[in-house]
């Protein structure tokens, strides 16, 4: 399914020459970068780095992790991505962040949703692919949930394989039938080491059933204030602790078998169960709702970048932390903050969630140019 | 379900740092623009004011009333506004009165229409939650009315206690089922004390009813020309009396119960059974169907804000008048009307309502910066 960072330039002595040109260009950049020279933000994020030790190296991790573009990679390669969400209420959802993962570079991006939100996420852009197979349970008959319940799954297990994260929640709902069919597919999911992110309403479906991603190191959790507190009350079976952030998370990731967890808020904070990284680059004061759609679209494309770059160094990774989850929502975080701040200098309180998404290229194209 | 203004400001040393310079610029511009710099609409308004002791003073009112945007804040504390309305003939004023709300500053916007209604909604933003569950009479049966209509009731019930404001009808149609369903939403939306902004077919329902909001302080009515006539005749039993404009408006909010009526016209009055204020900054001239939309998602934000500048504020208010439902009107009639003039100086005879919503934002920011 991966595909190593590089391995296909050696094939032809023409594209040899113009993706070692395209790969010397990155490492001169790189090497600029980590003199000191470039841009703001940068000296910004160095800064932050001196005061606050857990501060992660945010931008050096995305220059490292997004892959070069070259001649000889074919779509896909840059990443395949579904989104498990879409009901009857909820339809922005998932659009934000299937389409974010595009807008970020991945090459395919799918939307799994109801048959009723099926019709309007396809009417948002062309650019989606776009299944109407979930089911609610006001749209089938008791005697029938067996007979949905498999062909639901079946229909998203023809898929699975091919993607390279799923992300799990975004307006997904809270209908009982269609969330049991979900923790169907969250477990295929893991039987086919297929990562996973999991967001909004599928947080109150695994919050409620933790097995489902307990010791699953392919599995990250992305809650908010709210969610966080639904989680930590179950799992450790406590109130959040604010004066022991960072402890109460690593505490939290451990018992759920070292899962990776994004904690959402003032700074974005990380833990996989051994380390806690936050990021807490200025972005944006407006708290429109579908910002965490975005970071969720996000945080599964790195993440399937990371696995890649991971693979193809072979043992010899240049950045720190070296776990791809990790480094996914590291990316993932930095990389909407950075899009955020642009977007609000721009539309100041009227900034909505589409602006932002506006952003993302250029965000990710000053840190890290295509060529 | 309120925020107070500044509350959380205090909760760390950097915040308290990066709040307070928010503040402080916010009160620089204020001392400068109350000095009599700053620019041309205030120095009309000024002048106004000079003229007319009823004009308000609404540029200030907007800067105290619009909150700072503050680091602890989280999703949904810059409000959270929900409209009823939507059916099978009229999808655009419920999204030009849900939009609008997000585009001058709220952070999450539902609408509750019609089953028919929703996709097009829907496909009209992702950035609205809209929920498909009003129904009109052609698609229910004779006996099925009853339970029909306590599933639609619950289910708007199990979210009003959640939204800051209510608008209701922007394109609810004359339905008669329907209308009756809306009427036990108002009567609940008032029994759980959430404020109200009653337009359009809303108030074709409450004229006819007037028992739905008499004696709600938290109802505000925004009739145009034909609407109040209907209003006055129904309720003084008379015509309307353009030669005592402001005393009949006083005595037809008087009448009923102290509630806010906005009578749209020339200039906008204003009046809460107490006082009466106007409001006539300039505007345009094209008068395309709609704006009266922008105007009732804009009272509701700009009415939640106002409740919640009040109850921070703890007694000690800058600004007159200070009852909330009428600063929410003279906000949104403000800067519906210097939106109305960007959106014209541009685009002359050919303005429609979606290019003024564009200029909400900027219209907003000429007044009361961000940051």
């Amino acid at each position: 399914m991966f595909v190593k960072h590089g391995m296909n330039q050696l094939s032809s002595s023409r594209n040899f020459t113009l993706s070692s040109s395209a790969v010397l260009r990155r490492q001169h950049f790189l090497i600029r970068s980590l003199a000191g020279g470039g841009h703001s933000n940068y000296c910004t994020l160095n800064r932050m780095q001196e005061t606050n030790p857990l501060e992660a190296d945010a931008e050096n991790i995305l220059r490292a992790i997004t892959p070069s573009l070259d001649p000889t990679r074919h779509k896909g390669q840059a990443g395949k991505i579904a989104v498990i969400g879409g009901c009857r209420e909820y339809t922005g959802a998932p659009y934000f962040a299937a389409i974010s993962a595009l807008k970020i570079g991945a090459d395919l991006s799918h939307v799994f949703c109801t048959k009723d939100a099926a019709p309007v996420i396809k009417s948002y852009s062309p650019e989606l692919i776009v299944h109407p197979i979930l089911e609610e349970s006001y749209s089938i008959g008791e005697g029938d949930r067996k007979y949905i319940s498999g062909k639901v799954v079946a229909e998203v297990d023809k898929w699975l394989e091919r993607f390279d994260c799923l992300v799990v929640g975004p307006g997904l709902g809270r209908d009982p039938f269609l969330l049991d069919c979900v923790s169907e597919i969250i477990k295929q999911a893991r039987r086919l080491n297929v990562p996973i992110v999991v967001d909004g309403d599928g947080l109150f479906l695994v919050t409620n059933s933790i097995e489902l991603v307990s010791g699953n190191s392919l599995a990250v959790l992305t809650p908010n204030v709210n969610e966080y507190k639904r989680l930590v009350q179950k799992v450790l079976n406590c109130e959040v602790n604010d004066q022991d952030a960072h402890g109460q998370l690593l505490s939290l990731s451990k018992r759920i078998g070292d899962v990776t967890i994004l904690r959402k808020g003032k700074a974005d904070l990380i833990a996989d169960g051994e380390i806690v990284k936050s990021v807490s680059v200025y972005g944006s004061l407006r708290r429109c709702g579908g910002q965490g759609d975005i970071l969720s679209g996000s945080v599964a494309v790195f993440l399937s970048w990371a696995r890649q770059y991971i693979m193809a160094a072979e043992g010899n990774v240049a950045i720190r932390p070296t776990n791809p989850t990790v480094l996914g929502c590291i990316a993932g975080a930095a990389l909407l903050r950075k899009a955020a701040s642009l977007a609000f200098e721009n539309r100041k309180r009227s900034t909505l969630t589409g602006d932002i998404i506006e952003y993302l290229g250029k965000s990710l194209e000053d840190i890290c140019p295509a060529c």
